[in-house]
């Protein structure tokens, strides 16, 4: 059996899906609003991204527009949902415990996204065998057995830059298919694994730099 | 005077600006096992970056490489690290102290990157008179004053996403120049305001999607 809407899943391109979060949150407000339809057009005024772009980013969805009325919001944000995986759990594995890690470890939000973090590895003895939450912490040691355990796909890489290949490595040897880099390094591994790269103090370096260069503007 | 340095900044693409810190954090690696010089072909080596991609990137930065030796490590990391404005303090406010404010509040990797959240502000009456760490939380009223007390350019945003907007106006009305926007809504201002969106949920979305390509592929 062919599933359509797994193969539009195939050739999806990236910006496409990072472009569907916002129509989501968007879509989440206008019916918080009890708002039913929503037209491209109007989307497009309100979130400032071009009408046509939405049109076709919204196409590879399940979903079709009426002419002159607009996309139900209410489908809409289910076929959203569905789409980006968030309502299904995804198991994963907080790889370094440190500030970071346990600022995600604590925020709620990922969890609903989709994220359910199962379990925490560091090699800090003062932070083996605790928890954060509900969230155990294990040495890096025992990160094959946990993972048989709990067949976890998705490792979040949060140790210092310095240990970030390292622990990539270990991850894959282990079995883990997705890794979610929040560490500054660059990573490398083969092509079948995901590597997903959440630079935030990338994101600073371009803020900064973006900030400077608007003062020599005025 | 004119500083060439700084002219460089402005024409500087935003690309470039995100791969710099890769590159520093595999030198802060390479100088941590005592080595003196690099070139653009082993970092490519190292690190999976076009060599020839690296020295475009480089030769933006006031630095040359020796023929046959390379870059000075020592001075390559001084040069990435003024460049990036991360030894510069860049005073924010934390706009929102739900899970993900209070979590970026205590990741103290941003401090060691320049960014100083001096202060958070929320609309949630338990929260305001309280502190996280040295970080005293504010009512969202008292944005207009504290923002005079501290002359804050950036405002981080991890108010729930139905209110992005309205604290983005607010913050704006204030005079805060850039905004890191961690919201997964899509926020309008003018174009004199620096705008950042650190989308780690659509990047969770984009994970997800290549997740279930490669299973589909096996």
């Amino acid at each position: 059996m062919i599933d359509n809407k797994n193969i539009a899943r195939i050739i999806l391109p990236e910006p496409t899906i990072s472009r569907l979060p916002w129509y989501l949150s968007y879509l989440n407000l206008q019916r918080s609003h009890n708002v039913e339809y929503v037209s491209s057009t109007q989307i497009a005024k309100d979130i400032n991204v071009d009408a046509s772009q939405i049109a076709k980013d919204l196409s590879f969805l399940n979903i079709k527009g009426k002419t002159r009325i607009g996309y139900e919001v209410d489908t809409l944000v289910k076929e959203l949902v569905d789409f980006l995986g968030f309502q299904r759990k995804h198991n994963a594995f907080m790889i370094g415990v440190g500030s970071l890690g346990k600022a995600l470890i604590q925020d709620s939000g990922l969890m609903q996204f989709g994220l359910n973090i199962v379990a925490g590895f560091d090699v800090n003895p003062a932070l083996i065998g605790t928890s954060i939450g509900d969230v155990p912490i294990f040495s890096m040691d025992e990160l094959d057995e946990r993972q048989e355990e709990f067949g976890t796909e998705i490792g979040i890489l949060a140790v210092p830059a310095e240990h970030a290949q390292d622990a990539t490595d270990t991850m894959i040897a282990c079995g883990i298919q997705a890794i979610w880099n929040f560490t500054p390094s660059r990573i490398k591994a083969s092509n079948d694994i995901v590597i997903q790269n959440t630079s935030i103090y990338a994101h600073l370096a371009v803020m900064y730099n973006r900030l400077e260069e608007k003062k020599r503007m005025v």
